[in-house]
Formats: C-alpha cells, structure tokens, sequence
C-alpha cells in the first residue's frame, strides 16, 4: 500500500516525508518538493484532489494547508484549500470504499476567545479565525465520515510547531519560529509581539513523531496535542547566548490581539494516554532545530 | 426589505411563514407551499439557491433540511441540502454584500455519544448522525461568516418539535409526533420506541416564536433551546382519555439505540436571559397542536 502525504513540499510535509519509508509515499504539493518526487498540482482543483486517491493509497496524511493570516486574508483560497480540498479527498475516499487510513493536520486556532490557560481535552472549540473554523469543520466531516465507515480517520490539533526554516509562511505563529530562526542565521529579526506573549509549542520532530503514531493507532477521533507554554522573550533567551543577529520588540497591534486569544499551553490528558509526546522545553526545541532541521535547509 | 423562508412548506416552515407580515414573505420550498405563493425549486441546485439572495432579503430563515433519518440513508442527498446548499446559501449572503440577517434552524443532533442529563449550555457538541454532523458544520460556518462581516447570523438547536400533522418525514423522532397525532385522528398507532423513552420536546408555537425573536434580537451565536423532557408513555397518557384510537408499544432496536444517545431534555441558561420560551408541560404541547395545528391541517 502507497502512503498519500498532501502539503508535502511544505515545513511539516518534507519533515514527514523523510521519515516514511522512500518507496512507499506518495508525496503531492502545489509545487516541487525537494527530492523532486512529488505530483505537482493544485489540489484546491478538484479534479486533481480526487485523482490521488488510488486504491494502492492505503494511508493519507492530509496537511496541505492555507494558514492562518493567509486564509484570514483571503477568504475564497482559505475556504478552497483548507475546506474544499478536504472535501474532495474524503469524497475520493469515500467513493474509491477501501477505507483508507486519513491523518488530518487540525490545529489549535480551533480555539478561540476567552481561553483557561492551559487550554485541555474539555476546552470547546471556538474559532476566532476562518482558518480554526476550517480545519473545525474538516475535523468534524471526518469524524462523521469515519463513523459511517468511508475513512478510517483521525484529527491533530497541532500546536505551534518550531522552528520553521527559510522564509517566514502566512502563519500569524510565524514570529515563533523567526525569533530563533534569524539570530541563528546572523539576522537581526523585529519581534511583532510583545516579549511576555505566550504560545503554546511543540518540535517539528515531536509532530512528525505523532502523525507516524496517530497512523498506527486505531485511533478514531480527534486528539489535541501538548504544546508547552514558552514567551517570545524566553524563545529568544534560549538562543541569545550563540546568535549573531539580534532581537527588539515592535508589537503590530492587531497581531497581538490575534495573538492573546489563542491557547498559552494545551495539556491534553488524552494525548499522554495514547502515547503522544509533547516537547519537553524550548531549549530541546532550538537545539533539535540546529541538530536536524539546519542539517537540511542550511 | 423581504423575508425569505427556506423549507416553507414544511411543517415549521408554513407555521413561520404564516405568522410572519405576509407582503414581506418570499417563501421557497421545493413542492407548493399551501398558500400556493412559494418559489419552487430544489435549494441543491446552487444556480437555485443563489438566485433567492437579492439586494431586498433582509432577513433570511433557512429551515430547509433533509432530517435525520433521510440524511443517514442517503449520505449524498444529506450533504447537498444540510452542507452544500447551506453554503451555496451563505456565499450568496457574502457576494450579495448586504450584511442580511440569517436565522438557522440547527437541531439538538449536535449532541451525541454519552451525554449528560439535562444537555446545557456547557455540553460539547458530538454528534452521532451525519445530520447532526452537518448542522455543527454550518453553525459554525455561520459563526465565521458572522465574524467577517458576511451576515448577521445566529442558529437555533431545535429540541423535537411536536406535534407534526399529516404524514411522517423521515425524522427518527418521528414517533413523538405521531403519538399524539395518531389516536387523536382516530388511528391506532404502533410506536417504535419503549414507553420510558424520553425526548427534549417544544411546542410548534414555541418554536415559530423563538425563530421571530431570534431575527429581532442583536444575536450573533448559536443558541440551545431548552426543551422539556417527556417520555412516550407521558405523551400518549396526555391524549389517552380523548382518543378513539390506541397505543401500544413495540421497540425497534436500531431506533432505540439512536434514541438512547439523544437528549433527554435540554436546559439553557442563555436562552432563558436572551428571552426565549420553552413549553410548559406536555399537555400544552398537545393542546396547542389540537387549537391550532388541527385548526390549518385538519
């Protein structure tokens, strides 16, 4: 059986890529991943969405994604790609009645307004952004199409993952990751938020980890992943001692309004139960950067 | 500014459309409404669907559904009318740029699994059929189009709304209406659940009130409806002494396990401080299906 990764030419996709067996992925995005292997195309097309699920596809790992200030932004492509395209696998899934395996990349922007710090298993969704209301829907569309029994199917709420290399994506998280990123790099990097703001984080490595996981459990509903609790200004203190750009705080307000409604940490009691590991600081986090991630993206 | 009504020659739908100002009303339904003044046409062919949003609906009641049964037999049909033209509904909202009010009728089928006695305002949505699945996922699409500035929406979950006249729809709480309908015309009637099933039940009249006071209310979320709890047996003993025809009782287990995992009653705390009215007791609901339901139907 093939293993379908969407979004694979993205952060979390080529991350997930090499660690599946070479010569069982498919991998898609809407432009070249870095191995060169991938079906380029446009799966907010429905045509093409549908066209990969093969009967060979015996797991798919859906993250394909318009993020957050992208889909926020742009309601049409958001609603397209993080609403439609999802539609149109399940439907393929659906309609090809093998059942396959469907790991979905939900998120905590599921979660809204006034929030419990941390956020748990019994916190209700709420979306504040098109993009939580998105991958809400998605998770809930699975959940029914699993129950009917069309998919076997499974949801992550991911936390905000670090460190995402190269340039920074439509992501409202995306100081998170420039914060450790651009130092490191020799870059002196301007903070949009306020050095006390929180998020709720977890490793590219610890994400990978769980996806490969939620495909060997018979697991099906939707699990929202432990992300710790870490502030702009500790991201930036557990890299300050050996970077050469510096770091300032210019808070944009709008972001940071975005910014304090969304989860400071997610313990999830669930996660733990079912084997999911959380990151354990954001010192583990920047070094497991530095060891793996600049290891391929320089 | 006109009113449309969707789902108008239905049973809530005609009851909403005649206590609404009659000039104003742009009914819709996809057979003849009885007043024989609706649109008609079949709200999952989007070209239709969009077509009913012009510049003068100022508000909208969007009521059509294929309910609970319906939408578990036929998956396809389900996603059409409950998702699809919901959407196709909403994007006509957001094209037409307006900003009209848009009244949903989403139901308590939000609810599943293993769910605490009474349901309140506090109980997460989980459902258990696709028909519930799907009105989550438009309560929540309604909630972002709301946020953006899109509509001017809010949804009511509707508890079972008794006492349907004529023939059965494909509802699984179809047997409570008929409970009382059945031996009241004069017809024995064979109810497929056990006596001590219970069900969180409103009035008709109760229900046609709260969708009038939903569209006057500055109201941009999703409302529970409180919805007393009365048991098969109760609602044959509140019509017995009058009927000419009988009850008796012969559970069907598929019918009875969806309604062990349906609320039994549902009490909201927010419905009550934004005005909203439940029904009394049970025989209110019964005598006001005798004054003014057997008054339009016969």
């Amino acid at each position: 059986m093939r293993i379908l990764v969407t979004g694979a030419a993205g952060y979390i996709g080529s991350a997930l890529v090499r660690a599946l067996p070479r010569g069982e992925v498919v991998a898609t995005d809407q432009s070249a991943c870095e191995d060169g292997e991938a079906l380029v195309g446009n799966l907010a097309y429905p045509p093409f969405a549908r066209s990969l699920i093969t009967p060979e596809v015996g797991t798919v790992f859906h993250l394909a994604s318009l993020v957050s200030g992208g889909a926020e932004q742009n309601f049409e492509l958001g609603t397209k790609v993080n609403l439609d395209a999802t539609r149109d696998l399940l439907e393929a899934c659906r309609l090809a009645g093998h059942r396959p395996k469907f790991v979905f990349a939900s998120s905590i922007a599921v979660y809204g307004g006034k929030l419990p710090d941390p956020v748990t298993d019994e916190t209700p969704a709420s979306p504040r952004l098109s993009y939580g209301a998105q991958k809400l829907v998605c998770e809930i569309l699975i959940a029914d199409y699993t129950r009917r029994g069309y998919i076997d199917g499974c949801a992550l709420r991911l936390p905000t993952v670090m460190v995402r290399p190269g340039s920074a994506n439509t992501a409202v998280s995306g100081w998170a990751s420039a914060i450790i990123r651009e130092p490191l790099a020799g870059r002196d990097y301007v903070c949009p938020v306020r050095a006390e703001t929180r998020m709720a984080c977890i490793s590219l490595r610890r994400v990978v980890d769980s996806f490969r996981h939620a495909a060997e459990l018979p697991l099906k509903e939707t699990v929202l992943l432990s992300g710790i609790s870490v502030s702009a200004g500790e991201m930036w203190n557990a890299v300050k001692g050996r970077a050469k750009g510096k770091v300032t705080f210019a808070p944009d307000d709008r972001l940071q309004a975005i910014m304090d409604s969304v989860p400071k940490a997610t313990v999830s009691e669930k996660a733990v139960e079912l084997g999911f590991r959380a990151s354990g600081s954001i010192e583990e986090i920047a070094s497991d950067y530095e060891e793996t991630a600049l290891a391929h993206h320089g």
